[in-house]
């Protein structure tokens, strides 16, 4: 619906939430946010009433109003900063494998058969279309190697006016012969045919951008990586790979690449540990990596779904954020199991909680923390921090409607259908507590409506704007 | 709608799944399960079709038909063997909180406010209505001290359908002034008044029964535990309670029992480890007490979504299986931040993975043995697994219809509505992984329709028979 939709000048009216920084939340109870037709914030009112609004913005009198409804509020739209869309389908499962074993058993096989354009179709539809009822406003998605599928997932993102980063997954080594690049000169044209197609079906990156995808360290040869990092140097294209998820991982690492200091070193000597750089886990970095790392400004995305279900360790994110690193979630479906960032921001919280067992109770994070790198700091990490992430003027309207249905007097669910609403108010919660309500009870089902710069890209039987 | 409804001699027609054992699930593409007018499972057929189902099976030409829709699958009922119903409200608000401030700050002011029967009705007729839609077919509840709230909560399962152990909580210090029993014989006379309330109501306690409720031995004295150890051997009621959560919740007990050798012989010594008493969370129990545990055939509730929010620990559950205890699944509302049992699978699952990341591989939990846990485990638990828990001949249908919608060639979701499902098929998926679908995507979206002893409890607007 997204690509055709004409934006008319809004106004958005009722409750909003988004964070103020790391520590805080802003929850505002009477706020009115002004869109234009650009799809940006031209204004943010606090404590407000639709009359006012009115009177005092110029200009704005015949302008659309959205209102909440159902006990909701505005909340930014999430940003997921490391998610495999060609593995879709095989979110949820995994068994009891680890990362090796499961890249081999369930991964690649179901990769390689995204050669084939109507498959391909078929699941980049439904991987968009799905988080962007969850919300996900923005995401840095693997694609795999083929240029074809790789074009139509950008196409389709740009058609259904998800915001996205689109990446053409090169890999020429350490992965079945069907399924891998055959030279390196071969992986480098690949990726550059990859970029010229988003620069073609959006000039400005206003929604789609490409980003260059060396799968990870052990499926690139060093020369690989380093023609990878050349193209990264000489586009500024983003990049993005993974880091130290898991131990054997990081041994093998080491074996492949014995000239390196370590893992983070494999990337620097490539070229590739800028600003500009998402490494996926970082799990088990040294403190040397992580200086590296903080020192090149190079960005990470939390997995924590797929760290635990892969059984690849917990991310010490305290630790990682009080050095100062930029950090942001990713669902990394399939290892993770979700294609839900708010799924991610609970399960942030309890590899934090598990974390907290052995290291004390520093290592927990807030509910407030992980609402902040499901937004601003997924913002960042994908270099859209002037764009999106929160509601300031200038930035562009990524939001979601949230509605939280309320059990009547006789304890009936919101508008008497069960299923309608995971999230029980009985109406004396304070909105601290609603919102933590809806962060540890809530899904999809509370996401009524999503927009993206200014459109409107989801919504729910259940909007009634 | 349960109370009310006649029964009829009903075939259930198409794939089921249950456990076999602990590690193995059995799923059957083919089925009908035979259930008589008194709920009763009277014949179960694999690999049949429906014409050979009604020529075989004398007596039943002219039985309802309820067939399975939508790719879906019939699975045992769950078995939450413990959940507050009383704290429902607070589920999802933790905060940052342990054990022991949690149940000052947010655990007892909530459960004080029920002594308002209007408040209570409201709460518990939610509670009871949302584990339903769940696939909760059978609960062991704490409610609170209050006899008539309690009473309440059990005419409200009875009423729902639901199969449910009601606890009155007892406490006579530790708490507030405001909500606690005001002596030892007053706290046995409630407890007498519950059983008697829920005899009466149901006097072969075939859905409703009492469960004498020790909150746990902090909030009771060594002679406080010891009168209701002797009500519980003197009616042979079964009996619930917590052990061993938290670190500062042992020393605790330390402290205020020091003539026991440790947790676990506080409850011995009060006559109450027997094989029906029911133990929440065992997180950091001794060897010691493992084996005295063992020795009693004690039951315990692994409760994984609450020890991780509450920072309270890894039970290992893996072990104590080894050693041939009894154990299922609890929510633990509202410590637990969910009310879904299947959310209790996954949870059993990672807590296991946190486990495995440092005792090794072999303390994983595999999905077939969290829905073992789910169904029949819990029947155990609760002492119902002569009636409940799988499908087999002669026990009860408690049974929940499981539909999983699948993807059309296009991408679009199920029935072309984005928030009707939150699991996606895409149709080449094998059985076993479909089952992995359900269990790590799942919600209660996909629980369309909900037995308790042959009669419908909840139905979603999904479900067409």
């Amino acid at each position: 619906m997204a690509a055709s939709q004409q934006i008319s000048k809004t106004i958005y009216l009722g409750p909003f939430v988004h964070s103020k920084s790391l520590q805080e939340l802003e929850i505002c109870k009477n706020g009115a946010i002004g869109v234009d037709e650009n799809g940006k914030i031209a204004f943010v009112e606090r404590d407000t009433t639709p009359l006012n609004v009115l009177e005092q913005q110029q200009g704005w009198k015949d302008a659309k109003i959205v209102r909440i409804q159902d006990n909701g509020f505005f909340f930014p739209g999430f940003i997921d900063t490391h998610i495999h869309a060609s593995q879709y389908p095989n979110a949820g499962i995994f068994g009891k494998s680890t990362l090796l074993d499961w890249l081999n058993t369930y991964t690649f096989p179901l990769e390689g058969s995204l050669s084939d354009l109507p498959i391909a179709r078929k699941v980049y539809n439904r991987v968009v279309s799905r988080t962007l009822s969850h919300g996900t406003t923005t995401a840095s998605y693997y694609a795999t190697v083929h240029v074809p599928a790789t074009n139509l997932l950008a196409d389709i993102c740009l058609a259904k006016g998800q915001r996205a980063l689109v990446g053409r997954v090169c890999m020429n080594q350490m992965s079945p012969e069907y399924y891998r690049d055959e030279s390196i000169p071969e992986a480098v044209k690949a990726s550059r045919e990859c970029i010229a197609h988003c620069s073609s079906i959006d000039p400005t990156g206003s929604i789609i951008r490409p980003v260059i995808t060396p799968r990870f360290a052990p499926s690139c040869s060093a020369d690989c990586l380093r023609a990878l990092g050349d193209l990264h140097q000489e586009t500024s294209v983003y990049a993005q790979t993974h880091i130290s998820e898991n131990k054997p991982e990081i041994q093998l690492v080491k074996e492949l690449f014995p000239e390196s200091k370590h893992y983070t070193d494999v990337y620097d000597r490539a070229g590739l540990l800028t600003g500009k750089m998402i490494l996926a886990h970082a799990v088990h970095l040294s403190q040397e990596e992580r200086d590296l790392i903080k020192q090149r400004e190079t960005k990470i995305s939390h997995c924590p779904a797929s760290n635990t279900a892969l059984t690849s360790g917990c991310a010490p994110v305290r630790e990682l954020l009080d050095q100062g690193i930029t950090i942001g979630l990713g669902t990394d479906v399939s290892g993770g199991f979700s294609p839900s960032i708010l799924e991610m921001a609970r399960q942030a919280i309890w590899v934090s909680r598990y974390r907290a067992m052995t290291d004390g109770d520093q290592a927990k994070l807030s509910t407030e923390e992980v609402l902040y790198l499901a937004t601003r700091g997924g913002a960042e990490v994908v270099g859209l921090e002037d764009k999106v992430g929160g509601f300031d003027v200038g930035k562009e309207w990524d939001a979601q409607m949230i509605s939280l249905g309320e059990v009547d007097d006789e304890g009936a669910a919101a508008a008497g259908v069960e299923s309608i609403d995971s999230v029980d108010v009985f109406g004396w919660e304070s909105w601290e507590n609603r919102v933590a309500k809806w962060v540890y009870g809530g899904d999809d089902r509370n996401t009524v409506a999503v927009w993206v710069k200014g459109r409107l890209v989801h919504k729910t039987e259940r909007y009634s704007p």
